[in-house]
């Protein structure tokens, strides 16, 4: 029931909404290190201009109701702000609910508690025992955030609670035990609570490079469990996972367009292991409310993948199921303005990721079967981390700080401030050189007239000093364009190097 | 005969200890990428404090007896200190015994010459041919350190030798050859000799996140051999090891307890690839003479181990055998107390990281019986090395910097050291924010009187500004707490930032 | 026909030689995060020098002649600088001809379109289809890194066409489809244009080393495609390599010593993957060209493969087709002068490391064939960048910043000068050291003339003082020595730390 706290919410936030501006007195305690989770809380002061907004005098009563219909959205959509900001306030108990939800959310990068009672709805019509399991995992992985005193943002913002949800859901999709075979929940625990360790540990490599830790806890955990147990395990057997030895019998008359149209929900519900196509259709509803551009992304992806399963002469059972989709699903949405400011060298970027991604699937699932296990989210981590690390000399491609990174359309906003700024630096610079110009223009042409007074009186070497001053000019005109770039270069270098300072 | 030796050495101490204090001029130069390959052997001035306290005068005989039994069991206990410092003076031949037998207890982070001999001694006893391959790989990989011009300290801690050791001794263990085959000798040498090579890589990667090289060089070095050269090798056959492709038959009434309770010591044997109990024994003893944390927790950890072992349904004969032991002591030991400051918080987090070991253990062992490879010591190395790497919010959880690792009873001698400073700094800042609030205070009085007088003349908005002043003390208070946490988290990020200085 | 543009070439640099020394306004910005792909392009200011040498007064004919020649090839051999220079203002359409045939031969570290273009004729040699594949795969390289906007010296290099050569031939090497399937042009084009994104990647992470990027984003690619694929792929079937399961039968004397022979041109020709002996000839004489230092290494490391092969029991079958030489072709061409200036150490350090990686690359291959892959060039790249990552205390195993690296011969040109400077800075060291002793001389002559004014009044303490003065003399001395190797290290540290200033 989303509604009946809902509606208390904004009961008490129209009342408080005065105030918000004056209470907002950051508590995020910034550490560097514990940044590079996924996506960061961290609210700048922007959000107060936000607040500010809906004080404009009210005009007539359709635009009012507009205004309050877009206030109301912007209580639930996006990261839910001012529901955070109100939550701090509450019980613990309350609070780790809300800190489960965006858990479960925060697979997906959305930072938003309803979109994650969605995607627990989802698993419910999935399997009940797996949606269990599932929220035993994010429950204890928040849990044992809290007891190794991790920081206080980042486990309100879910960040230590997603790999929790994948870990249960996953061991329990992956067991071969059968469903409510109880005595899985004790590794399912135990691993839970390592992936704030896994987490934290990897943070510290991973934030020397700006990067997020994203699912990787995930992987090894879930790995580990099914590689240490395995398929003849007495008390936790997996599932048996099987290297191809064949040709696969790919024939295209057999292709079954409404089933490889349903791939592309499937393929979104197969980042929580579902292959529902409703569970993904309810999936795609939970992005949609925080992001559209998240949503958009996630579906191109599953339709990338499906592409790129086709195009590798994938067995079509494995294309229906969705196994070719949910990383690039991932993948796209990371790439897609999530951790690049979206622009339209970005999107293509994110597009070229998820064929990446698609081939980088298949190769790692080979390589797994090997040893018995599934390819997890391998691919869509090690494609998004690669694609995160690129270095490029143009601006189009920028890639916002891991601290900065919110959800995509808060992410375009901060790049075209930050863009505005570049503007405004760089007419600065201009307008100085010009002023520098006409300075020496004049300094010139005053020497000129000297010269002239002393030619007057003899001697011509003069010249030569007057055309040097003329070449000083030509290169400063040069330089500018290399300051210009210096801007750029000084700014990716603030972001790269910032854990240093 | 290590008795002839250590008489020779105290009497030699007795005479010159009173001028040691004055004669220790640190020559340890201090590179710090050398550092990070297990424990360090610099020596701070403490160690002048240390000598002193003997120097008090003795009252009755027997505290003069209690004293002088303390005085030579410092001799031997500990990493041997003084006895380091006099074999500095001696030929280089006799030096690097001392480095080959410190190089062989470094195994179990010990730096101590009496404990490699007694490791030597529990070596011989299990079998003659693989104690001299031990003895050769040491040898030979402290050479090589030499030749390639290593950290003269490192090398005299046996940093360079302790992995030798193990490659020696595995290449033994592991050769389907049979014993006495002496062609070993010259791939165990060659790669023995590629061990400080391979340290010294490593400690440049892992010298950015302030962590050593623990056994990596030997785990890359043997299983580069073993794969290289396989089951099926004409001139080194290894022994075959395979996958597990069925259930195996777990009964619990065939538990056999004596030899349950056997595989502790077994454990902490196979440690240097022996399965003789007594060896295992020995081995106990030559990790209490040097540090008695070090050798509870080394029985922990291989208890552990045996009791993941059971839970994890693993075959009873892998459990007798040890192989669920030895890297949870590794593990076991190297978090609670060596590189971290032991306090129960740390204890604990020791037995997580010896479980997690063993779950580890279990997982790399099946992966790697696809190549046919052992899993050596990597459970240890990549669950210990993900222990170090652990950020968190409280200070019970303190990571020694690598520079100062020497053994836990020292270690925490420095993290009480430094706790008490902290303090001291703690109450330093409570006093000036006290004398600050003071004289605030009495500004305010001031301020009262003065407004007082005005009021006399006429006014009220001064009471506003009184009410400001109240606020910003508030808020001093409540830095106060934050100011704190600063100089922890300075601490820390002196510690970790230091390769950058 | 590359007389033809030489001869232009020539014409028009001996026009403008004299002009050359005032055009060259370094154009190349030197961005951090791109240098570390393999060798650099950057040139300092030195080469203006080189110009001014042949402007000495030609005394006899036979002299001018000698000098004519040496500047003849000083247009052809190294990294043809200015060809290079004079390329800048030609059509992109040429230039990018010129890139990948540089491209071509950098995959030998050789930055030279000469080179390229007979290692070009050499894959004519082996295979039209395996030479239309790489040459696709060059120029895709080059392409997608100038859509990326890499940096354009780089590109110039060819640093990003070697990996694409590679991804190109090795693709059609490994494919079961027989030649001129065409339809493999298409992963082969995405493959490629995935090089610069991958290099990019992993120059961001090896950056923090100041170490290059190697071969590593073909090795990546490559194995990513055929285990992608697989054997039993419909599309793209990739031969079929499986793990030995039994012991080759290998009797010395069917030693084929002529074939034996033959292996070590073989070993150099399967860096491109060919195993025809006379390609593998003409990739000698294309070494031999650009670097004769580069030239022997490849032979040498060649033949330590050769004999390597044969002490680890290997197939003879397997040594002749030179699948045991072309890592340690790579490798000791990399150690030997490329990346180390080339001393007599390195020179030694070069042939251990060819030892070394002919070791791993059984191991790899060994674990590869467990997933049906070829071991291509990790064990370079891996047994490299172990060797590349030692620090030691010696100066006679110098490393070069990747910044300057160029080719053999001349980054021994800036050891020496950087040599000549540390002497330089030594005995300014000496010097002052000197003053400074002689002036506490006459301080201490001085005052033991007023010691002895006070001794005729009365006192015998003095003398103390005097001594304590002779003391510290002695301690100044013994710290020469020590800041002599601070000098060194202060240089290490530089090169080491360049990335966080």
């Amino acid at each position: 029931m989303p509604e009946s706290y809902c509606t208390e919410d904004i009961q008490k936030l129209i009342n408080c909404s005065t105030s918000v501006s004056s209470t907002t007195t950051s508590p995020a305690t910034n550490f560097l290190e514990l940044q590079p989770l996924m996506t960061e809380t961290e609210h700048d002061s922007k959000h107060d201009g936000e607040e500010k907004e809906p004080k404009q005098p009210q005009n007539n009563p359709l635009q009012g109701m507009m205004t309050c219909a877009l206030k109301l959205v912007s209580y639930f959509s996006g990261d839910m702000y001012i529901f955070a900001k109100w939550m701090e306030n509450q019980f613990l108990l309350v609070q780790i609910i809300d800190w489960v939800l965006r858990g479960a959310a925060q697979v997906m990068f959305v930072n938003n508690p309803l979109s994650g009672l969605i995607i627990f709805a989802g698993l419910i019509l999935q399997n009940y025992w797996w949606a269990l399991n599932g929220f035993v995992g994010t429950l204890f992985a928040t849990i044992s955030a809290l007891i190794l005193q991790q920081n206080r943002g980042a486990i309100a913002a879910g960040l230590y609670g997603y790999n929790g949800i994948l870990v249960g859901l996953l061991m329990a999709v992956f067991s071969n035990a059968g469903d409510w075979y109880w005595w899985l929940l004790l590794p399912n625990i135990f691993m839970s609570m390592m992936c704030p360790i896994v987490s934290s540990a990897l943070a510290s490599i991973n934030s020397r490079w700006d990067l997020p830790v994203f699912t990787l806890p995930f992987n090894i955990l879930v790995c580990l469990h099914m590689v240490a147990t395995g398929h003849f395990n007495l008390y936790f057997p997996q599932v048996l996972i099987q290297p191809r030895t064949e040709t696969p019998n790919i024939t295209w008359d057999e292709l079954d367009l409404p089933k490889l149209f349903m791939s592309v929900p499937v393929g979104i519900g197969q980042v929580y292991g579902c292959d529902n196509p409703w569970t993904g259709g309810i999936f795609i509803i939970s992005l949609f409310i925080s992001s559209p551009i998240t949503c958009v992304h996630a579906v191109l992806g599953s339709t990338v993948g499906m592409v790129a399963g086709l195009a590798l002469a994938a067995p079509f059972g494995d294309i229906y199921f969705g196994l070719w989709g949910y990383n690039c699903v991932l993948a796209c949405i990371a790439i897609g303005g999530m951790f690049y400011a979206l622009t339209w060298q970005v999107h293509l970027l994110a597009i070229v990721c998820a064929f990446f991604c698609a081939y980088l699937g298949s190769a790692i699932a080979n390589v797994m079967a090997t040893f018995g296990l599934p390819s997890c989210t391998w691919p869509f981590c090690l494609s998004a981390l690669t694609f995160l690390l690129i270095t490029t000399e143009t601006r189009k491609i920028f890639k916002l700080p891991v601290a900065k990174v919110t959800y995509p359309e808060k992410n375009l906003g901060f790049f075209w401030n930050l863009k505005k700024q570049w503007k405004m630096e760089k007419e600065k610079t201009k307008d100085e050189q010009e002023a520098i110009q006409e300075e020496s223009i004049l300094d010139e042409k005053e020497k000129l007239r000297l010269e002239e007074r002393r030619m007057e009186e003899g001697g011509g070497e003069s010249v030569t000093i007057v055309n040097e001053n003329d070449e000083t000019n030509v290169s400063d005109q040069e330089q500018q364009g290399t300051e210009e770039q210096n801007v750029r270069s000084t700014n990716v270098t603030e972001i790269t190097h910032a854990d240093y300072v």
